[in-house]
């Protein structure tokens, strides 16, 4: 099966899933939780965690609770992000925040991370065994604990302009690929508990998340907005420090580094001054080299499966790596 | 030995835990995450899991994961509630968004929350077995599913004029009942996987939840503000539709009813308006009927412990009753 054919699978069956499991009153908050969600999204972590269980040898249905848990804990960090960053626009919507206020966005946010603990435990009924939902608990939770990490070191390098690339690559692991380690990780879990095999998985999820990422900072500075479904040049309002600022940054003169630092983080720049912005990082080759780095990244992740099982799955897997340094969204 | 040692005693124990097992970088983040909590509070829901577990024969160090995690669960709440309250001032410090701003402030508490099934799985290498462990946290996953849709009503419920009491009792057990509820299953569940024995657990908890927030509402009227460490008066600055006011709603002629509404919810009212507004809820006799109210909740909580083993923990269980409906703070 095609890789489009393989996640369309997944996320419908993912979303079946979830949608009957996170329902209630009022009705407000449970519409303003699964905004998001219903509002589209790759459903990429739930497809890791779905694939991997494959390739080594599980069905599908009996890694929807894991796969559902990760895709329910990847919305609820979206809701709140957006409130931090003040975004208004994301998969083509309005923000959740923005439709409900904060007050409700916050909560909305809170309920999601509940239900996927609760959605979790529902691994026993599907025959994974106490222990390895306990271990899964642990490994979720340790994840969440490092994606907020990443989420504070994200907030607090806005306001420094002397980020290191080792520094950055330490943000985006925490807060990005924390949690594609977790979904490789409980994939492994549904089968095996086996430590070399699941530090594999973590190896490869983690390396997945990074390269991912780096995708994302390349998009949101040279991405289509129509395709992207989010505006661009954002990270550029918000002084985000990405791949492709901190390249820049380190080998601009002086003066187009003083310009450049002039624009960034201020919310209120013309269009004018974020292409000026754009085109000061294009100069340097900045978007080159987060290709190349995530290219590495993603080789990274795809030697970390050489032991697997070879089967559908698994090329599946390393298909997915490809799709996700190339992608357009 | 009396209450208040054996609430100090708890306390202590969790505290150690806690702070040994919630600790990071960067810095700020865990210095926001861990302000309120060091800044004090009473631990009463770790004491229902320790003091339960205690009652059911086991010993306090086997209940300390859960004991945190139900800790780390309300702190993560009280972090995020400050921010949609705009509070300012709890257990005597500034709150943690007026401290730290807004976005880390969401990130603190996301990141207790993580903590909290993060510290959860611990319980197994306590000797507590894994089914009961996913169970565990099924529990509380659920139960913060449920103080989200009590978060989510009680600002809702602020637009409204028309709060039954009924609804008032369903948000106050959603909002803070059913914390102490999954408190007291927690503690019931590092001993046992007793279905009897844990939905009378449940009950001791629901009603003692529901009588402490009874007390809070009366506190939040009638209390010092010295000894409570917060301003008195802010519910009715914010609109929160008490208990006392839902009586007074009902129960006042329309040109008092008409004033007491003009000034609830009213951000900028002056202190003498507020105080009128308190003179008008009084007058009906609301604090004499709030108070037969928590009393009456602390009854329920009795009787459902009324077949447990008799000894020194279920005594203290008992007394905690009186404390929480008498307490001054």
């Amino acid at each position: 099966m095609e890789l489009a054919k393989r996640l369309e699978k997944v996320a419908s069956m993912v979303d079946g899933y979830l949608f009957a499991r996170v329902k209630g009153a009022p009705e407000q908050l449970y519409d303003a939780s699964l905004h998001l969600i219903r509002a589209g999204g790759k459903r990429l972590r739930p497809f890791v965690v779905v694939t991997v269980a494959e390739m080594l040898g599980e069905p599908p249905e009996k890694a929807l609770p894991f796969a559902a848990s990760v895709e329910l804990v990847h919305n609820f960090t979206l809701i709140h992000d957006d409130i931090i960053d003040r975004d208004e626009l994301r998969r083509g919507v309005p923000t959740v925040h923005k439709l409900w206020g904060e007050a409700m966005a916050i909560t909305a946010g809170d309920l999601l991370f509940a239900k996927a603990f609760e959605v979790l435990t529902d691994a026993v009924d599907m025959g994974v065994p106490a222990d390895r939902v306990v271990r899964a608990v642990n490994v979720l939770a340790r994840a969440t604990s490092v994606v907020a990490e990443g989420q504070a070191l994200d907030t607090l390098f806005q306001d420094r302009d002397d980020v290191s690339m080792d520094e950055y690559i330490e943000m985006v692991y925490k807060k990005t690929g924390a949690l594609f380690e977790a979904s490789a990780v409980l994939g492994g879990l549904v089968a095996t508990d086996d430590d070399s095999v699941l530090s594999r998985l973590a190896e490869y999820g983690r390396n997945l998340g990074i390269a991912f990422q780096v995708r994302d900072d390349i998009l949101g500075l040279v991405g289509d907005e129509k395709v992207l479904g989010k505006p661009v040049y954002s990270d550029l309002r918000e002084g985000k420090k990405t791949i492709l600022v901190i390249y820049a940054l380190e080998r601009l003169g002086d003066e187009e580094k003083e310009q450049l630092l002039s624009i960034l983080g201020r919310r209120d720049a013309a269009r004018s001054e974020l292409e000026r912005a754009a085109e000061l990082i294009k100069s340097t080759g900045a978007v080159e080299f987060a290709e190349r780095v995530a290219r590495d990244y993603a080789e990274r992740a795809r030697r970390a499966l050489e032991s697997m099982p070879d089967n559908d799955a698994r090329r599946a897997l390393l298909e997915l790596l490809d799709f996700v340094v190339e992608r357009q969204r």
